[in-house]
């Protein structure tokens, strides 16, 4: 089955929808899928991996690569582009093959002499992750005087921007180079551009508005192609020394080679993912399609070229959701790496490892011991989420909300992980790199926020928010009492395996034998006593305290107290937070987890007292449902 | 020297705040400093103590009893009446003699033949509770056609009424009654009105809009004055059997001794208040009488006819606040009895014991053991609090509070209440008659509302609610803190007492010596470990863990950030709510009531520290700052 999405005509309120649906990436950057005429207004962005900058009122982000994709075209002297144009197009079509990662685009442009076929083509390559191949070919039925402007526009679309201290462009030996210094850690990232054509072209440079482009200018005969190759490549100081160089000579390589034969690379590099991915659903190829595309989206953004770095929510699409990293990675992508690219999984779980001092650092700052893992995760562990994260419509002012402080099960998702990779891999060196470590800690951590009635013999976790983020600062949440158990368990089994080999017992720096026993028996106890609601006497897990005397409202009815549609739903007063709705699975992704735990009666039970009380306001949900319902199925 | 406000002129804009200013009262009823003539939209209201009702969807208040005060004047065939006639005044005063409890009224109107002046004197019986004492002087400059309407307007003002379900009127002997039954328990509140007087009248009996009145004629010679006694009375079947009957036999008594034998026993009666009560200032007169008209208040409103009454928020003012009682009696006007009235004081103790089942059924109801008393207590201890008891200005929105859920120090109140009456009286059979197991179940509440964190080994107390309810769901509040373990001390004190002597032993039902003694361990224990907010190093005690972190913006910048004069500064996202803005006295009412233990730079430096970042916006706030800087001046 060929992997394409085709999109025929241009319709210029589809520009933000597109640049995410028709993405490209290699894990390195991720390019939006939008045209290469377009400026920041419209939100093109080659957005790279693990670099990140604060400049600034606003929050920190991740950083855009000046644009090496900027080109447009003009015929005879006229200026042909989109969307100013629209009124000029008699055909047009926007292709991805997402088996490969292609993405193709053509436009006829009509003009006053005639018409002019302009496709252009790119890919970012699998292979050589800094580079990005691209070719035009431009076709015509009357003899047009074509100018394509090609180059680097640095003037980048960016939220809180700009984040370029400076800019500098030069020209050395047909390659064009912009050159941003990044303002928080004066970061360089270099960008480069070269084209090469099988025909006579005259070209000139130019120099404006933060952007060094060369024209190209050529006379077309009737119906004959001409075709340009074109390569872009990004380099930062984070990669390595000397990036203009690794740049310059990458390109005249890839020069040398040729696009044809790089892009056959690419292709391979492909289809050997899909070897090992691609997913086959029998009779139902929506489904079939649909599932692939989204493991598309996770080939794009996979950190393979990495040893250490993470997926943030929003993949590589740009700078929304701050480029952080969530829990998200280990719950929801990290089993399909794992079971598909090991080492790759590795790599999630090695960037948990590396920013363990953040984490260590979160939870002191907040009065406990152990590693309090960043609900949105930048570089070092740094949590960039902001104690007001949402704004309140009515008054136009920032709400205090608690994602920060109150949802404490990321740090168990991290341990889960680990522990997802130990038992799948077997490899038993990420718990000697910092893995063993890294669960010591997330363990401390619940131990540390646990509390106790003193009136009462069980351990209970107050205070927090789980999955479901509409009720806030609630007591014993089923699925986070679950995960910090299973994390207790999981560092009680480590403890004990290191306490097998003398040499395990290296994996922490400084454990003692009778240190780690007494840890044992610290964590067989906290696991044996901290409080797991319990199905009902009619089979219902409880989300957290009190949830079930929570009014019973249906979804219809609490959305039709809304009296804003962006009003939020959650925090102290919004018209969820008293009500029984939520926003996303939450005793059901337990229930996900720990299926085999259950009776099937009670499975089902949860999934249909939950699911009409969900408003699956989140990408984290409907999958959740989904797969328990399969494993019910089966 | 004279207790007296005197008020000339007459604004209608005054009536609201004048019914509570010149209000009368003598613990069983309490009526509103308005004028006789007044209907319910002026508020007139004789507030009884102790009834409540509940109609229709409304929060169940008190009772206004029919207006047994209505009257009103005519003069040659028109109608004189306030506010309908401002234009024809030319001279008016309202006067309170806040000695003795009177409230007289002068106003002359100028009618079309001459100039009418119309005087009219109330109190309520201090000695005879069921009774009012009215008097009516006349004088006119020419003949005039006089028509004095007075009788019984069962069309009362209420909040949330009707409450009577059914009124019915009657004559029987010169007297107009008119009973009400109340809608939820049917209680039948007797109203009874007659008159009398020295010169020759005609009279005609008229019902009409749930009123029974008399018209009195007769007509008048130049100058003289023309005086009529009049009674009103109040009984309900609460009071006894024969409510009619009792009422009948009152009224007849007063009007045989006559009004001024009657008004002068009234006075002795207050004389004999004042002789222990009166505080004297020197040197500053305007002090003086303020302090005293305070106590005036008091006085009105002291439960003294009962042996198991408190005193409402807002005393017998009216329905506002539901007639409900909050901590306030215990914290705030307890002392002043206890010094004064001892047997009074015991009434407002007798009233909480009296509720300890209803505040045992509260504890259970929020899974807690011992007693939780009501955040805003009624009959039976019934809370009165609404879990939405604000409404939000932008969105018409209930907001959900947490008064009634976690503003768990008013059971220490009531414990420390007790504590007063014993270490002032020295009289334990208050602790027979129920104290000493309200304490216990007081120390039982905070014993199990107590958390410990599983690492730490001390005691701490959690999402609670000050005094300051602008920080809702704080840990470890300093005063909730304080007051609970006073409580504790005060339970393992009372349980020592009680092994001391068999017979104590039997203050509490089922109590045995084994039980005892392990109690007293327990409390011990619990006094001892419960973590009380220590001063900092600045001396600072911080009102609650992370009061310090908050913004420390001054109460002008957090006043200048309102949106709406009435939006609620506190709650999730109040303006106050992040700031260390406060409402009212917290920290400082911790120290006032245990100025003991401190050091007396650490009371000014929390003075000085609180005072500037506390809104005062609560009658509960100034007064214990004042105090505090008097000890501070000792």
């Amino acid at each position: 089955m060929e992997f394409k999405i085709k999109e025929s005509g241009y319709r210029a309120e589809s520009i933000t929808d597109n640049g995410n649906r028709f993405l490209i990436g290699n894990g390195y950057m991720g390019i939006r899928g939008t045209y290469d005429e377009y400026e920041k207004e419209h939100l093109p962005a080659i957005n790279l991996a693990g670099i990140y900058d604060k400049a600034g009122e606003g929050w920190r982000e991740p950083v855009n690569a000046p644009n090496v994709c900027y080109a447009f075209l003009r015929v005879d002297g006229v200026t042909y582009r989109l969307p100013e144009n629209t009124e000029s197009v008699t055909e047009h079509f926007t292709e991805l093959d997402y088996r490969h990662g292609i993405l193709s685009r053509e436009t006829t442009f009509k003009t006053r002499r005639g018409k002019v076929t302009y496709r252009t083509e790119r890919f970012v390559d699998q292979k050589y992750i800094h580079l990005i191949g691209m070719k035009y070919t431009i076709v015509t039925d009357f003899h047009a005087d074509i100018e394509l402007v090609t180059g680097i526009d640095g003037d980048v679309w960016e939220i809180n921007g700009p984040h370029y201290d400076r800019l500098t462009t030069t020209q050395e030996q047909e390659i064009l180079f912009c050159q941003g210094i990044t303002h928080e850690k004066q970061t360089q990232v270099w960008a480069a551009e070269s084209i090469k054509a099988d025909f006579p072209l005259e070209q000139k440079q130019v120099e404006r508005d933060k952007k060094i482009l060369r024209r190209i200018f050529f006379v077309t005969e009737v119906g004959q192609e001409y075709k340009i190759e074109r390569w872009g490549g990004i380099y930062t100081s984070l990669d390595g020394e000397k990036p203009k160089e690794n740049l310059e000579d990458e390109i005249a390589q890839a020069v040398a080679d040729g696009y044809e034969q790089r892009l056959k690379a690419h292709k391979q590099a492909w289809e050997n993912l899909w070897e090992n991915s691609e997913v086959l659903i029998e009779g139902d190829d929506t489904a079939y399609e649909a599932l692939n595309y989204s493991l598309y989206h996770l080939h794009c953004i996979a950190p393979r070229h990495s040893k250490s770095m993470s997926i943030p929510a929003r993949g590589l699409s740009g700078q929304t959701y701050k480029g952080a990293v969530f829990w998200d990675t280990e719950m929801f992508m990290l089993d399909f790496l794992l079971l598909t690219e090991p080492k790759t999984a590795r790599t999630f779980l090695k960037y948990r490892i590396d920013t363990l001092p953040g984490a260590k650092k979160k939870a002191q700052d907040y009065g406990y011991q152990g590693a309090f893992y960043a609900w949105e995760s930048q570089e070092g562990g740094f949590d960039a989420c902001s104690d007001y994260n949402v704004t309140d419509v009515f008054t136009g002012r920032p709400m205090r909300t608690f994602f920060k402080d109150k949802q404490i099960h990321i740090s168990a998702a991290v341990a889960y992980g680990i522990k997802r990779y130990l038992d799948l891999t077997e490899d038993e060196s990420l718990l000697e790199d910092g893995g063993a470590e890294t669960v010591l800690e997330c363990a401390a951590f619940y131990r540390d926020y646990m509390i106790k009635r003193v009136n009462r013999d069980k351990y209970e976790l107050w205070d927090v928010i789980g999955p479901d983020e509409y009720h806030e600062r609630v007591n014993n949440n089923a699925y986070t009492n679950r995960m910090a158990k299973i994390t207790f368990e999981f560092a009680a089994e480590l403890l004990k395996e290191m306490l097998s080999d003398t040499e395990k017992l290296g994996w922490v720096k400084g454990l003692n034998k009778e240190e780690a026993e007494r840890l044992i028996s610290v964590y067989i106890d906290s696991a044996a006593k901290l409080y797991q609601p319990a199905p009902g006497e009619d089979g219902i897990i409880e989300q957290f305290d009190g949830y079930r005397s929570l009014e019973d409202a249906s979804l219809e009815e609490v959305r039709s107290r809304l009296l804003h549609e962006k009003e939020y739903w959650g925090g102290a007063y919004g018209v969820a937070a008293h009500t029984q709705i939520i926003k996303q699975a939450d005793v059901v992704t337990m229930l996900n987890l720990f299926a085999d735990e259950y009776e099937e009666e009670i499975l089902k039970a949860n999934l249909d007292y939950y699911e009409p009380r969900t408003e699956h306001g989140s990408s984290l949900s409907a999958c959740m449902y989904g797969m328990l319902m399969c494993k019910l199925q089966e």
